[in-house]
């Protein structure tokens, strides 16, 4: 499959969602750089609503729908920040949002998403099971699929973080993304083409999960039986679509093992006083740990979310304090 | 005692230590509000150098020595924000920096302080002891003692925060702050002042640890022997010329339990994505929770640090991750 999208689809998602969006920071560290040697830009979209950069590719779908298509509603199969994402968007726009959700996702996801007003659809931990009842769902209901990264919307709305933060920062001459079912990145990879002298796109991937490092490297998509990462927006198989333009825009894709995960995002909570998720991680590593054999460079990276369920936290800190 | 400080002070506090310090923003979320009934603006000192508000004291107290106090250094005893921020003002300016510190502190304390430069200076855990060592440290060396709140250069530098906050949203119709030596608080009120139209300045403080609540209300000062809570930050006792100004010019303080704490400060980190340290969460309790019986007002919140040791959390996530 080639690639469907031109760049300039990034700059009409932008401002086809900039009223509904949060425009979020951009951060920069002392303490970071000095460990990076290099200067660093965390997109912070950690800052998004719903808590996640999803909500970009979300709203960019469910805007562009007819009002026959609202009438019918929008279905989506997801039990991470795709699902909380979406469910906003389609309360925003006031049509209707169902979640195929399997019945072994946490009851903190299944609340989350119900909390803007989705309803869940239960089905069997499987994939086949997911398919057929997003099928069975379109057949009842006439819902329209929103998937959550193979699918030009979405990749379009995703790419308007980056092509923010080369608004903010236009002189980069690197952009890391995370990279799981390939979202985020395809679309980063087209909106650095906007910019007047593009920075390099590097995927960042779990070694426990490096299916998209693969199939760079071997040129066609190759799907891993058992991703195993801490990092979980991050254990889906790479898009068709999106692979097509990662294998033809991005430059690189590195991995980072689980310690650098975990070290990453210990890091930027306790010097940066953010919270993030392991996925955002992925690509603050590669800077932090200096993967990337390049110095007094600006390095932008994609901060993909914040939503970590800290109740074990929490609990233990309820407790102490008693 | 009578105030000592008038509030023009704070004005000359920010104009001396403005070059030095992080100018924090202002944050704030419409699930925040909706769940207070109010507008909330959450003065983020959490982002400030060194983690906390602390370093505007520090900085304050520390940029007003002669050049010939600087070659003789400073000297504290703290255990906490101060010591870090002390030490880090120290640094700036180039003088050296004794921190009198318990032996039964935590590690990573005592590491965090190393880590700017200041030398640690052991000590047995008890007040006398304290004390003694501070004695001595200035005997042998001349130090200048610079206290952590009981200090008129701190308490003008601690109000600086709610200055940047009146600069930013003018109209507030009062302030919350957490209440435990009262540098903090005593700075805000004196703040407040030079409003055009002086918001309400309210302590919050841990029903555990409420020596500021019983001295406000009996009109003395009076000590309470165990402070128990998880706020560390506020187990201090109110200082004297804390306690003048707190008495002049704050309108109510008031207690939040220790669930309170937890609640607001997981409200924070899951919802606004920021990592705040218990203390912190005690001034956001009281909006969160409806405990001013006022809506549609402007309340501003000072935020006072992101400390929090989550060692326990990593980990978990580490071992969880293998």
């Amino acid at each position: 499959m080639n690639e469907t999208i031109p760049p300039n689809a990034i700059r009409e998602a932008l401002d086809r969602i900039r009223p509904h969006i949060h425009r979020t920071p951009v951060l920069t560290s002392r303490t970071l750089d000095a460990e990076a040697g290099n200067s660093v830009f965390l997109k912070c979209e950690n800052f998004q609503r719903a808590g996640a950069f999803k909500f970009r590719g979300a709203c960019n779908a469910v805007s562009q729908l007819t009002a026959e298509e609202r009438r019918r509603g929008v279905v989506t199969h997801s039990s991470g920040n795709h699902a909380q994402a979406l469910a906003l968007a389609a309360r925003l726009f006031g049509t209707a949002c169902r979640v195929v959700m399997p019945t072994n996702a946490p009851a903190v996801k299944r609340q989350a998403t119900e909390s803007y007003g989705a309803t869940i659809v239960p089905c069997e931990p499987t994939l086949e099971a997911r398919l057929a009842t997003v099928e069975r769902v379109i057949a009842e209901t006439g819902a329209v699929h929103i998937p959550p990264y193979d699918d030009d919307r979405i990749i379009a709305g995703q790419g308007t973080a980056a092509l923010e933060l080369l608004e903010d920062v236009p002189e980069l001459d690197c952009i890391l993304a995370p990279v799981g079912g390939g979202g985020l990145l395809s679309g980063t990879a087209l909106a650095a083409q906007l910019a007047a002298k593009p920075p390099a796109v590097i995927g960042c991937e779990p070694a426990g999960a490096d299916d998209a490092h693969r199939s760079f490297y071997a040129g066609v998509r190759v799907e891993r039986a058992t991703p195993r990462t801490i990092a979980d927006g991050l254990r889906t198989t790479l898009g068709v679509r999106n692979f097509a333009i990662i294998r033809a825009r991005v430059r690189d894709i590195v991995l980072v093992t689980e310690e650098e995960i975990v070290e990453a995002m210990r890091f930027v909570w306790e010097r940066m006083k953010i919270v993030i998720e392991p996925s955002s991680a992925v690509a603050v590593a590669p800077a932090l740990f200096r993967k990337l054999k390049v110095s007094d460079q600006k390095i932008g990276v994609i901060v993909s979310g914040g939503n970590v369920d800290a109740r074990a936290l929490f609990e233990r800190l309820r407790q102490g304090s008693a």
